[in-house]
């Protein structure tokens, strides 16, 4: 007689690569391993985004984007979520039940949509424009001075704005001085890479600096920058 | 004897100018007005961005981010809410009671989530981009081909990826051929200043064109384009 191992599937499937991006997920996740456990574990689909994978029409019609990260949760039917941050909130709704990580929407408006206009703003503005900064610094055919500069610069006041909100607070969101949420996860792994933006070092920015320093400092955040 | 007229203050202050970003939220607070009257009325306080007034502390001080619009709630404490869709969430969750321009989030999760991912990828995605190509095409004091020509690029391959999600629809969020919401609200007024951006017309995408066309046939549409 053998023993049937019967391996139940994970719940997710995160189809994603090392970037800021595809990390705003990985770090998210392994924060809610870290409270719940296999309840929310996934399987990693490293996505070769430099061999452009994810342009493949089966990727498109998975995200017809043709960006990582996506997320499949098979617990829902094959649920596609793509745009990290939707994804952030998608989990939060379905998996954070005791709001570990956000708040509740009902319970705690004020607090959620403070967590969401940071939100969106760090995805339509440190996102986008720390990548142009990137492109126009690192990938660029030419070399042009005036976008280098333009990037840069956007970049660095977008760093100011974190700076004036974190000068009185621990994180971005929340009450009193502030609770980690999504809201701070989203943005995490852009200021992370500030230097392969060009931008050596957070000394301008005390406040963001010591916030970069409290969100490293925790576990399962280095868990989730080690995916995939 | 004189009569005493008491006016009751409008529920909201709408600081705004007229740019694609200004506009969504008008657009929206128009649609809101049409379905429930003085209830979501709002003054505009018009910002003459021109002169940056959106950059002087008394600015700041409502948005750090120094950017319009921003809507102050003078019916929930004069609570402050920022980023167009930011703003299209709160209001949705707060005055449309009947979710006429949204999904509940508790009995519509997976459309509610639609919604979030096509907001987030517009956020992300046409306004930063078309942006650049605005920048790029109308205002930057250098002639740059190669910028110039990444932004239109880009902003047409987004508009691409509309394309092939309206292709069998009519929204961009919902179920069949999907309904009216937030996520088309709030790229809307960027697609109908393409021309603007250098994108001459939009014949390469006959679906998105016909949404722009059911889009912009609506009046308090209209209404909310004329603001401020």
């Amino acid at each position: 007689m053998s023993t049937v191992h019967t391996s139940k599937p994970k719940p997710f499937v995160l189809y994603t690569a090392g970037t800021p991006n595809g990390r705003k997920v990985s770090v998210f996740l392994e924060e809610l391993r870290a409270v719940y456990g296999e309840k929310v574990d996934y399987d990693v689909q490293k996505i070769n985004i430099s061999r452009n994978d994810q342009k493949e029409p089966w990727f498109i019609k998975l995200n017809p984007n043709g960006r990582i990260p996506v997320l499949v949760d098979r617990a829902r039917e094959d649920f596609v979520v793509f745009e990290t941050a939707a994804i952030l909130l998608y989990l939060e709704q379905h998996y954070d039940p005791e709001r570990k990580l956000g708040f509740d929407p009902v319970s705690q408006p004020n607090e959620y949509s403070e967590m969401l206009h940071w939100m969106f703003w760090a995805h339509g503005g440190v996102g986008p424009m720390q990548g142009q900064a990137n492109h126009f610094n690192r990938f660029a055919p030419e070399d042009i001075p005036y976008a280098k500069k333009r990037y840069i610069l956007e970049t660095k006041r977008l760093y100011g704005v974190m700076e004036i909100r974190l000068t009185d607070r621990d994180y971005l969101a929340g009450p009193g001085r502030g609770v980690y949420s999504a809201a701070d996860i989203n943005v995490f792994p852009w200021i992370n890479v500030h230097q392969f933006a060009g931008i050596e070092s957070l000394d301008e920015w005390p406040s963001l600096e010591m916030w970069l320093g409290r969100i490293n400092a925790r576990k399962a955040v280095q868990d989730g920058l080690a995916i995939p």
